[in-house]
């Protein structure tokens, strides 16, 4: 098994992807190939002990950065990391490419060199989210901000494609996000995709509001990249703003404190159960190839997720998955 | 002080909705009208001790349902607690309109009985949330879920308006939503409001990613209706979602139970402190009244809260304020 790691995406690159990497590599034993400029890539690489690893380094001398406007960007820097990793993945040199760089970067660069699945009008990025009862798959969190309704019935039919296969959720309840339960409600894109997703042959159930998402009544939510990109970092946010308003007030007894010492490991188990660096990597659905998109704020644990949801997404036969899901309703 | 409250409107009405304007009532010293069917509201107010209160009853026979089309409902049912409840405003018989039902519906009744504030071409649904600064003022929440880019200014003077005059916010800062922090993000409608809310008079402080809105970047948070909603629906369910994981992980031990007793005191603050029911009211901004619309599954607390909050955007003229906002900026 042989994953490309962008060893230049991500707000921390190169350093804490470097050490993603080869935590990744040492982990699952595979082969991490690292794409970047060489010196960079080599100086990061000197500051660990990789004796057994298996990490070779790609030369590329560009960068798609988080501020390249994403539709050129592919185009215009062919020696960019992201293009020169897709490549590697195109000529069979790799099974996957991930990164925790601009995800519009990563969608031209995957569109450019791999092109897109038959069938598909618009690819899009996803991600596995934590609710009450697991975790549910949400497509799109941010490849497409204006979508047509036949997109959201594709993204439903690859998002639920990969949570059978890949997520190993059998017969996958398909919910799109809206602005209220009731059929009927939704704006006029909601609407519409509502009636193509029911007339579809997944196991649709209608309408998510937004406090139904966490509460874990759909395993696979589909909506546009607007709104699915504010469902995550909204999530994260509410998230943040709770810990720390625990924190403010805990601190001000005593008492509180020592409870807070007491209950130490059941919270440390709370962040974990909802940690969003455990769920790091989203898959880019309808590319032709094997490619997962991480957070930008990535630490290395996220990096070494990341990785690893690439190897699984290979193992598992996500692309043959998508496939046979498209094929199958057109 | 004359608020007129909708028996009728909400899950628990109209039970907890006549007990929470006999709490307002008291609490506020003002007079609450209760309007929906006599013997219906009568029978409730018989179960409290309303003495010394001021709770007087106008009939309406019919009730807007949360399943009745918000657009028609209004004109198809004239005789319902929010025609009727309207008309006192409107005849100048009560100072403001509060509701816990059917959000469209009173949009729906609030333009056929009070119309438009001159100038104003979509009302919005606002909402106090939480964040880690204190709080932020949502707008729209609801009321428009499919939105032009001038929508999106005038709830933005709107809503600064209302933050400024009411809510007691000097010079607030102004964010759009959208799906990165950088200039340039944005679906199309989000780029086109972008442009014009940088062009305006307003402390435009550019685009709000998810995580910006419970950080308290922004005093207000101008959204289309239907994101607005899922950013306060899903809010609701993450912080739930925490809490009972935390519940579940608490339990497994039993040093953490003895932990959380400990901090229980910090644990409520922080329940208190984040509480949706502490913010329950929406004011329905751009109509020519002051119509406050609470959330569905108010408690009696949040409906007494529902009413304070009509009464506070009465005694600080409201109204006075956005007629002014929309009359500075065309």
């Amino acid at each position: 098994m042989r994953i490309v790691l962008d060893a230049m995406g991500g707000d921390y690159a190169p350093e804490v992807v470097v050490e993603g990497g080869v935590m990744a590599a040492r982990e699952y034993g595979i082969e991490v190939v690292l794409v970047g400029p060489q010196e960079v890539v080599d100086a990061e690489l000197a500051k660990h002990d990789t004796t057994g690893l298996s990490l070779p380094v790609v030369h590329a001398s560009q960068v798609i950065e988080m501020t390249d406007e994403p539709s050129m960007s592919a185009r215009k820097k062919k020696d960019s990391s992201m293009v020169v990793g897709m490549n590697l993945v195109k000529n069979g040199e790799a099974d996957a490419f991930t990164t925790a760089g601009n995800s519009g970067g990563a969608l031209a660069a995957a569109l450019f060199r791999l092109g897109r699945i038959k069938g598909i009008k618009r690819p899009a990025l996803s991600t596995v989210f934590p609710t009450q009862k697991g975790l549910c798959f949400i497509c799109d969190v941010g490849a497409n901000t204006d979508c047509r309704p036949v997109y959201l019935l594709q993204f439903g039919i690859m998002a639920s494609a990969y949570a059978e296969r890949v997520l190993g959720i059998p017969n996958p309840r398909v919910g799109i996000v809206s602005n209220g339960e009731e059929e009927g409600k939704g704006n006029i894109l909601v609407k519409e995709a509502f009636r193509l997703l029911k007339k579809s042959d997944l196991n649709f159930i209608g309408n998510l509001e937004g406090k139904d998402i966490p509460a874990g009544l759909a395993d696979v939510v589909v909506t546009d990249g607007f709104s699915g990109n504010i469902v995550i970092k909204l999530s994260e946010g509410v998230a943040s703003l709770l810990m720390r308003v625990m924190e403010e007030e805990i601190k001000k007894s005593p008492m509180a404190v020592l409870g807070a010492l007491l209950a130490r490991s059941a919270l440390r188990e709370v962040k974990s159960r909802l940690d969003y660096s455990e769920y790091a990597g989203a898959p880019l659905l309808g590319v032709d190839g094997v490619v997962i998109v991480g957070h930008g704020r990535s630490n290395a644990k996220a990096i070494k997720n990341m990785v690893r949801v690439g190897k699984e997404s290979v193992e598992k036969g996500m692309l043959e998955a998508l496939k046979e899901g498209i094929a199958g309703s057109v």
